[in-house]
């Protein structure tokens, strides 16, 4: 176990019905005037977006609305909204939605407050020093944002997709309400599954301490609620208790409990994939679950042991080949693509591909990672 | 699933050498003046008193030493703690110790700042509504007193062992330093093991929602973490990695990660054994391990497939019977006492402990417990 700092105030509400507490919340932190950041309407089809305005009404708090996020949010949304933010001097950012609405949230939140360019934290050449509270009501749950510092955003105009890193975008209360999952697609969900097992596994193979039983144990454990919680929600997305188990699953698969004392964590898969989503701007769910198995098929003897031990723990199979097959079946069998054949990306496009990757694979470090060895990793990929 | 909140911003900085780092943590609070609880002096030998008030000095921070906190603290102890904070007018706790120095450093910030009697808390007459800010510096790893709410004190006069809880007892810091516990007595690391598994087992076999695959899988995962590390530690004490591996698993199993969402928790075995602990001042963990197998065989038909679960997945054994003889022979192996008649009990106070432990039924609102059942479960530990 290496050294760590874990501080996570965010003030977690949990329950069916709690997305009624919103305004309460706010209000408890004096915000008058929060804006309002959310996707493209599947929160008013579902009456989310209702209870919320209801909410904040009894308050009397005002929203500025701040519409059209979408999946892998870009950075032109986040200047007008941080544009809005700043013309309507709003004193907090209340995001409804999922990773990819909270995220655009943060960096509102830090971009609104900062005398330079938003842009300037992603690549690494300026620092939060300062941001707008932030509040959350999830509505997919997948990322973690609502309980971690973390948001990625896509510069849609260099084709890079990026993320910062800060405890001040940690929200301050997020609600989370199995509820409002109901009605999400399935391939929301199958897709939100992928990217929960991933942000895991990421830290469970490439971290740079000696690992450790009781990471490994916790990640596991996860890793089975997870799977079995899709499998069923795929036939009953209306079961209640699974879509809360997957909720909080998701939750505490990124928030820092499963991967502190991890030392530094690797995020190749991820890596890869932005480049993906943010050349082809596929689901990253998707993307995921094309990129892991090619890249633990290239690792398959170094990291042989790894994957055999989770291969074991979470599918029963006993080596580390088993291991990726079952785990593509797996994908494959909740209606992921598991080739950038079957994700309509022409095999030529690899050497483009991986010279992004490795533009962000030079700003995370990533040094053992080149444009070569990103292109064979999406060879294996490819039908 | 149940509703829930969880927010616990306790910040917790964990890794070797790390207790040098607690002077500048009360820095950042303001901190000029705080109380130092402490218990008999095995800080002062194994040099963590040295490296606290040395790193403290580095910041001009003068405490006030209040010294000889006991296992099992005890009210008059914790009266004579307030008294002191309110003469020296400090501004902080610092608990240098395990939970005992942890819950009587609550105990005396909640009491600094009551109008009216302390106790007063613990029978639920009164409602914490100030406490001073607490720190830790932790040495001994099993109550997770360090980053919950909670804390358990013995008022000896009435031979009573009750508990407060209170969202303003999280400590604000805490700081978890493995080499801590390197000279830590067998005697203690094993008894901090059968707290840490008891205190995750109340809840998988007492709650009132429906069992979740995700709390039952953290919990599987951490006890089995528990159990392994305990093990080792017992031939190598001073084995960095699973002396990590246990304080971390501490926290984990009673800061409410593992059980929130479980609805209402009855803790009977704590209840029963606070009883032990507060007639016959035997060691928290040694009563546990009294306690919990005898009350298993009481409850061994109406719970069998909880107790076959936890056995299978810990133990690798069949069936409900076969866990709590592979539990009791576990607490054998690592030196605990599993019988009244072991600890030095005589079977002639049943009737006197069980009544005893009815009076916090009562308090704790434990209704399907009366004196004959308490007594009854209380047999089958006798010998």
């Amino acid at each position: 176990m290496r050294d760590f700092v874990f501080e996570v105030p965010t003030k977690i509400i949990f329950g069916g019905g709690k997305v009624a507490m919103i305004g309460a919340e706010l209000g408890a932190f004096g915000i008058k005037k929060p804006l309002l950041v959310y996707g493209k309407g599947s929160i008013e089809r579902n009456g989310v977006y209702k209870q919320v305005i209801s909410s904040l009404e009894k308050q009397k708090i005002t929203p500025v609305e701040f519409r059209g996020i979408r999946p892998n949010p870009v950075l032109s949304h986040v200047y007008r909204g941080i544009e809005l933010a700043r013309r309507e001097e709003v004193d907090g950012i209340l995001a409804v939605g999922g990773g990819s609405v909270i995220d655009s949230a943060k960096a509102i939140a830090c971009g609104s407050k900062a005398n330079g360019d938003v842009w300037d934290f992603f690549i690494h050449k300026a620092q939060v020093k300062d941001a707008l509270p932030i509040f959350c009501v999830l509505t997919v749950a997948a990322s973690a944002s609502e309980m971690n510092g973390a948001a990625v955003i896509t510069n849609e105009n260099k084709a890079q997709k990026f993320s910062i890193r800060s405890p001040l975008l940690l929200p301050k209360v997020s609600i989370l309400d199995p509820t409002t999952l109901f009605t999400l697609p399935a391939e929301y969900t199958a897709n939100s599954a992928i990217d929960i097992i991933t942000h895991m596994l990421e830290g469970y193979f490439n971290n740079s301490a000696s690992y450790s039983p009781l990471q490994d144990g916790l990640i596991h454990a996860l890793s089975k609620v997870v799977i079995q919680a899709t499998e069923k929600l795929l036939v009953e997305p209306y079961n209640y208790d699974e879509r809360a188990n997957f909720m909080w699953a998701a939750t505490l698969g990124f928030n820092g409990i499963t991967n502190v004392g991890m030392g530094a964590i690797a995020f190749p898969v991820h890596m890869i994939e932005h480049s993906l989503s943010a050349l082809y701007d596929i689901a990253h769910g998707a993307g995921l679950a094309i990129i892991l198995p090619a890249w633990m098929r290239y690792f398959l003897e170094e990291k042989a042991s790894r994957f055999a031990l989770w291969g074991r723990e979470v599918f029963e199979v006993q080596d580390a080949a088993a291991c990726v097959e079952a785990l593509c079946s797996w994908f494959s069998r909740i209606g992921a693509p598991v080739s950038l054949e079957e994700a309509g990306i022409p095999v030529a496009a690899i050497p483009r591909i991986a010279a992004n990757a490795h533009e962000l694979a030079r700003v995370w470090s990533l040094k053992d990672y080149n444009q070569q060895n990103i292109a064979s990793i999406l060879r294996l990929a490819a039908h």
